[in-house]
């Protein structure tokens, strides 16, 4: 179904009607007591709409986009907000002073093009909206004074796949689709993007592309930016609008500019991105490690192989637990082939050699390669991948028992990991330790590269009530502190927005800021595209 | 052995004492007139050093920079053209009136520094100059009457890797160090970069890493770009330096923008490399096709297949008789598989499934995993890696002997090949039959990529004494003018340089343009740095 005819939530993850049910929610409570120690505060429920503290508009469409536009309390509401756990406390506290003014939902490039005209007409700033499921505050409508207010541009109408090419087994697509609606277009085909990030229901093709996404492939493509083999964006001064190639060396490669522009140089609106067939082979097996140190071992012998499995996440035990997925004594690392064109035998026996030679052993007996289509669901794989999935909604009900639970993660070379590791795992604990008494940090390997990790941590803590923002902050900043100053990035995947600018100002080089910036006021003159993101005017 | 140890050639490929000798020469010239109808004109010699037209310098090197400054005769000579059919023949004429004023050999980044800073001071252009292989005039000095002369700052000294990281596959390397030289540093540790260009012998990291060039792989990582972990430059406003890292999410990739931007940012003095392990597993073999279209048909879906071949070029039945590997009456599909860590049976076995299913035959018996050292050398994918090696000498042989011999490549989408392939095949065979009367057009596959290959041209025809320039230039014209209306790109690994502006200015977008011009502002606001190559100032 499309994402035009259901209502959205203006506070967590998803639509009305959808969520954990209290029940369920208790006891997830119940289970992190038992597991970690941690307290939850009995559950509490969104705000109403009508008691949201949300500030009048100060800026209305003009007659002539007012059919395309929306000031309706509810709208504003659901796009002011991203879905980190500083939003969802926000958002529980009914804290939407920065909503935008408007919101419009241009219908094809050319309102695309109006609705930036009028922006910059009237000095008013452009946020580009795909999913809003950003949690770095990318989406968010904080632009300061100095604009005359924010528009809201949200891309949902832009949902189809326009053309097909079997042949090169690519298609060009809309920025706005989400992605099952996506997949929805393409599997009468037997094709598939096969772009999974942990949003994947509620979040867009142009979202993934200009945030630098990162997907379903844990080893080889990891992040949307390979699969775009074109793409397309209005800014404020014109379309911009890379060639459709498989591949060029002449010059810096133009598409590269917009991939992880996070909507500061224009809207992306549609892109050639390079497809899949549907896979029919699949070989997968977890691995159980009595120590992570090996468990790592196994991971990067894996990494460097050239095996490329799909999937290879390895849980450390905490993680493995937390999820469901182990009962906390043991490390995991989850290891999958896919393939539409070929058995895998040879690589699966070749990658559990790899495994078990570093200590590793597989709770389940090891099988070949299996074509059944749920072969992916099943075991503490599939424990683990459906906690994945409800991800979001799991994360709604940790922030409704009043426990502070979030992620961040990065990305280190091999060789730094272990002190790495433990520097940021400590200065994390410590951290934990301070703000809230008690808690739990744990950590699982998202993605894997011949020369390294990018490691993933979530924080799971007792809240205080009223405290859980200065709580979460002193959390994040040691964390984010430990992490940049050990040599890794302050995200791999999660972008920047205005959440993580003041690590990403200390790890990009100054004169790329600078030279950027430049960049921009070529194509933004006025500065109105998601000003405070990225970079500043 | 160091590039330090060793006089260059100033016209041709590679250092004094080595080349195709006469006897060789004048075979190749048989051999052509045999298989093709081309006649030579006989060999000839390059001019003496003292008889080549070379301005006198406009400018010197200031007391503080004399000491690693040359003005002699030969060093400007050697710093003044690539090696184009193009280059080769105004070398060939004497035609050195491009020459630079002063070449610059820092011996470090401090040095390279004050280089760039003189440069500005008194308003030289500063080209930096790695093997001088470029075939698209990236390094001649052609900078025009603004510039108060033109400084070619060669890196050859910075020819070390500095750091190795083991657990990572990683090693820092100096910008300058030759492709021979920086493989006899990585061996004793078993690693290599395994990047192989034509021009491997003749070109360095920075040059490989400023031009995006292509190498020995011809799925996954085709470009240098795959391998760049962390790159260093040093920009007329100082260093430019991105973290280390194996992947990132932070905002558009920063290393991307030094990727290929052809010395106008700065000077890529070091970069972090992924490396691979040594493979001591290989399988290969040559399939033949009757028909072009099933060679084709084959490649595609060995691209599409996921098994990632190290190895896949297509040769056509002309472009297998012209380089020896055939006899003219078949294509040539020649698949190589390499590991470091395992039997590749069962890749080789589905590879060889495929191409056999798209009607090849092997015309030697086909065999599983070899762990001779020796394997990738042997029979037509040997004698076709012999002649792709000797490339540089070879294309000396040719314009020696007075004929028409250049390569130009692209890319394009698979759908769109066949359209592609005729149209840009018929427009230059109709060139060279209009400038020369007499010659071939063939294509091989350099690179594929699921969504389509990267196709390469060579053309062969009859040059009448004098008129050469005219006559390539009519048909590289034509050749370009088909490719880019057809969809192509001007260049999958060739760079752009000066020599292709007209069409790069017509691929890109426009706006991509107009912001890297106002990037490059800010890191070289006075624009000495390679001026005409990519954008204007």
């Amino acid at each position: 179904m499309s994402e035009t005819q259901r209502t959205r939530k203006f506070w967590g993850w998803g639509y009305e009607g959808e969520g954990v049910p209290d029940a369920e929610v208790d006891s997830i409570g119940h289970d992190m007591l038992a597991r970690f120690g941690v307290e939850s505060q009995g559950i509490s429920n969104p705000p109403a709409l009508g008691s949201l503290d949300l500030p009048d508009a100060k800026l209305a469409p003009p007659s002539s986009l007012v059919a395309l536009c929306s000031q309706d309390r509810r709208e504003r509401a659901v796009h002011t907000l991203g879905k980190s756990y500083e939003d969802l406390v926000r958002g529980m506290r009914g804290d939407y002073r920065h909503a935008p003014d408007v919101v419009a939902y241009p219908r094809n490039e050319g309102e695309v093009e109006n609705v930036l005209a009028w922006c910059a007409e009237v000095r008013a700033a452009a946020i580009p909206f795909g999913g809003g499921s950003s949690v770095v505050r990318g989406i968010e409508p904080d632009v300061g004074e100095e604009y005359a207010g924010a528009v809201s541009v949200d891309l949902r109408h832009l949902d189809r796949v326009l053309e097909v090419d079997r042949d090169s087994r690519s298609a060009l697509i809309q920025g706005g689709v989400f992605g099952p609606h996506l997949e929805d277009q393409l599997k009468p085909l037997g094709l598939t993007l096969r772009h999974f990030p942990q949003s994947f229901e509620m979040s867009t093709l142009g979202g993934w592309i200009a945030t630098r996404s990162g997907g379903h492939y844990a080893t080889l493509f990891t992040h949307i930016d390979e699969f775009v083999e074109g793409v397309r964006a209005i800014t404020p001064k014109g379309v911009y609008e890379t060639r459709r190639l498989p591949g060029s060396g002449a010059g810096p490669d133009p598409a590269r500019m917009l991939i992880g522009s996070e909507g500061t140089l224009g809207v992306i609106t549609q892109a050639w991105m390079r497809l899949q067939d549907r896979p029919r082979f699949r070989a997968s097996a977890p691995f159980e490690f009595e120590d992570f140190e090996d468990a790592v071992s196994a991971a990067r012998a894996l990494a460097q192989s050239g095996l490329w499995p799909a999937n290879c996440r390895l849980l450390d035990q905490r993680e493995a637990l937390f999820s469901g997925a182990g009962d906390g004594t043991r490390s995991l690392l989850i290891v999958t082939f896919e393939s539409a064109d070929h058995p895998l035998d040879a690589w699966f026996a070749r990658a559990a050699e790899i495994c078990t030679g570093s200590g590793g052993t597989s709770p389940i007996e090891l099988s070949g390669t299996s074509t059944a289509a749920d072969a992916a669901h099943r075991g503490a794989a599939g424990a683990w991948r459906n906690a994945f999935i409800a991800g979001g909604h799991r994360h709604d009900a940790f922030v409704r028992l009043g426990l502070i639970m979030e992620t961040f993660e990065t990305a280190i070379t091999w060789d730094r990991f272990p002190r790495f590791h433990a520097a940021v795992l400590s200065a994390t604990e410590a951290a934990v330790r301070r703000a809230c008494g008690r808690g739990v940090v744990s950590c699982r390997f998202a993605y894997l590269y011949p020369d390294g990790p990018a490691p993933y941590y979530t924080v799971l803590a007792q809240a205080r009530p009223g405290a859980e923002l200065e709580q979460w902050a002193e959390i994040k900043t040691a964390a984010s502190e430990a992490l940049i100053a050990a040599g890794g990035t302050i995200t791999h995947h999660h972008a920047v927005g205005r959440y993580h600018r003041p690590w990403y100002d200390t790890e990009r080089p100054p004169l790329f800021a600078e030279a950027y910036r430049a960049a921009r006021g070529v194509l933004d003159p006025e500065g109105i595209m998601n000003p405070g993101v990225l970079v500043n005017q």
